[in-house]
């Protein structure tokens, strides 16, 4: 049966491939597994049908039959449960996997969100200029410290699994702001993430939606 | 084999409960395992050794054996997955408990830490007060939105599960703001999770280790 993602209609990143369907579309590329999309205005995100899929009114949504989840990262954890490819079969390297997984969502992710909201909803507050140093504060010690784990590994443990997947999404959210600049192996790591050829069909398909281009 | 968690010698908390090695207490008291406590200063916390086993120098790890966890919500899913207890059996039930195992880390505990954070590190900087509304809002629209989804059920999605676990610990970090007390039927929800044996049992020993008087 073929699952139904939601995405934006009208993506805020115009198609930068930093809204969170992108996660979910790249899981399944690499799984190869074929999807739907439909994509929901900003008006109707806010409505009583997609609230029933999201009660907190965000994308992707994921619809398999009867089985409705949301938040991304646990739609690419329902994937990786699904299909081989995602999460190593040993149980010890699979709750590793896992544990970067939330990693990056719980630890590595709130800084940087922050950063972005900072740019977004205090760019002409009187306080930008003295508060931004210590937002971006939070976000170097982050990256510091995964930068020194990383060290000269391809991905976090051992073979790419879904960890990397999520954690290359959060980084693309920092590199815009060119704090990711002062850590090359982080930069050659998201490289590396784009350069897999699921990652590619995923960012095409996406920006095919922003462009109007999709089939 | 039993497990190793590390935790805070002096939690910044006092002993209420807010330290995220509580929830991996909670998880093993739920489904009735022993477990090791190492305690740890906030010296030793940034030295070789603990990061070793986490790399962004926090609390709670995980010893088993040869495996090293962090992240307190993949401890506590490397639990669910090794206990009867946390997760339901049935695949879709489970991936949905998973999904609110996310929500609580991604969606919903972000602006809580936030409006933490800010009481913290910002109190006495001269946007405190013009800067707090706003973001308290962001805490409210996520409990509303919660609230609304949770209505007069017991718990998230049926059984008590570890995706309810998580939620209760993001709540209990937004109790002292007041902000919680503006959805009645949340405070009920947490209510319901303090008043568990394994939360009492959990709560407990985390506050004899601020006291002083654990075995």
């Amino acid at each position: 049966m073929t699952p139904t993602i939601t995405a934006f209609e009208q993506s805020p990143d115009r198609g930068q491939g930093l809204a969170r369907d992108m996660r979910v579309r790249w899981a399944l590329e690499e799984v190869g597994q074929p999807y739907d999309v439909r994509l929901v205005s900003f008006a109707a995100m806010k409505r009583p049908a997609h609230l029933a899929l999201n009660p907190f009114g965000q994308i992707p949504t994921w619809e398999e039959g009867d089985l409705v989840l949301f938040e991304s990262a646990a739609i690419v954890f329902h994937i990786a449960q699904q299909h081989a490819g995602l999460l190593p079969d040993e149980a010890s390297a699979r709750s590793r996997a896992i544990a970067w997984m939330f990693a990056a969502l719980n630890t590595v992710e709130p800084p940087i969100v922050e950063r972005s909201m900072v740019g977004i909803l205090e760019r002409d507050e009187p306080w930008y200029a003295q508060r931004l140093p210590a937002v971006e504060q939070r976000v170097r010690h982050r990256l510091a410290q995964l930068s020194r784990r990383l060290g000269d590994a391809q991905w976090l443990d051992g073979a790419f699994s879904a960890g990397d997947l999520l954690m290359a999404t959060v980084l693309l959210r920092a590199r815009p702001t060119g704090l990711l600049d002062g850590y090359p192996n982080l930069c050659a790591y998201l490289a590396r993430a784009e350069a897999r050829p699921g990652y590619r069909r995923a960012f095409a398909a996406q920006l095919a939606v922003f462009n109007g281009t999709q089939g």
